[in-house]
């Protein structure tokens, strides 16, 4: 999708950027394939016992986040961008297969651009209103993906 | 999308299918230019004033339909898949550009397959739940889309 189609809004959206150093190849594996994502997603202590991943439109992204005292938090949703080392595009407004689900939270694009042999790396979170960001801030969004963007890296650099 | 990733559910889902006496082609078009739909989407007495269709994955549909009475219903969403003159995706879960809407009804396919001439047409909406497929169906689905298809295997006819 051309990103001029991507609208975004401060009121509404949180958007985190980083440069990492790594190739876009190494941290698209990461976010892709699940024995890799389950290994750096969730902010140590918590960890990832499920993840399921069908790379294509409509496809399921799953994902089960569990707590140190063992609760367990499950996300479902599915992809709506595939772009190869360049985006991913995922929400949970969608079920897999494309059924609208009830309380949807965020769509969440990541996209990667190549810069010296270091990625570029940008996580927006778009959201249907001001109170769902609030909401996702609160929770610690920045904390998260930050923290998981540097287990994220030293992850793939042991590969 | 393969269609095996549509999981359809009795309880959620409304489904109408038929056949009509036009081409797969001219029913693409009916269904993919705004100056088209306007002329059959809604079933008479109703009107469409406003159309905008921006055709691909996250690109807005949005269709005002217009009461005998005046009154004006807007429906905005956007696209999910464009496969042309087989099958057209777009939910009013995502608006434009993928952000999550705030109050969803349903993810639409239409899907047309070529036949001795003909088009089998068969529109299936997806819902989040029972409640709102009970909604949809008790303001008039299938009456609309029928009346609607009509309209449209007419309208063609004449260009």
């Amino acid at each position: 999708m051309p990103s001029l189609l991507l609208k975004l809004d401060p009121a509404r959206d949180l958007v985190l950027e980083r440069e990492v150093e790594v190739p876009p190849a190494l941290v698209w594996a990461a976010w892709t394939k699940p024995e890799h994502l389950s290994r750096w997603f969730a902010p140590d202590p918590w960890t990832i016992p499920t993840c399921e991943i069908d790379l294509r439109p409509g496809g399921i992204f799953h994902c089960v986040m569990r707590a140190p005292d063992g609760k367990e938090y499950p996300n479902v949703g599915c992809y709506l961008e595939v772009a190869s080392e360049e985006r991913l595009i995922w929400t949970d407004a969608l079920l897999p297969g494309f059924r609208p689900a009830t309380d949807p939270l965020s769509t969440t694009i990541v996209a990667l651009e190549a810069h010296e042999g270091r990625t570029r790396y940008t996580v927006t979170a778009m959201h249907p209103d001001e109170a769902r960001r609030l909401r996702h801030e609160e929770v610690g969004f920045r904390r998260a993906w930050d923290a998981a963007l540097d287990q994220l890296a030293s992850y793939v650099t042991s590969l």
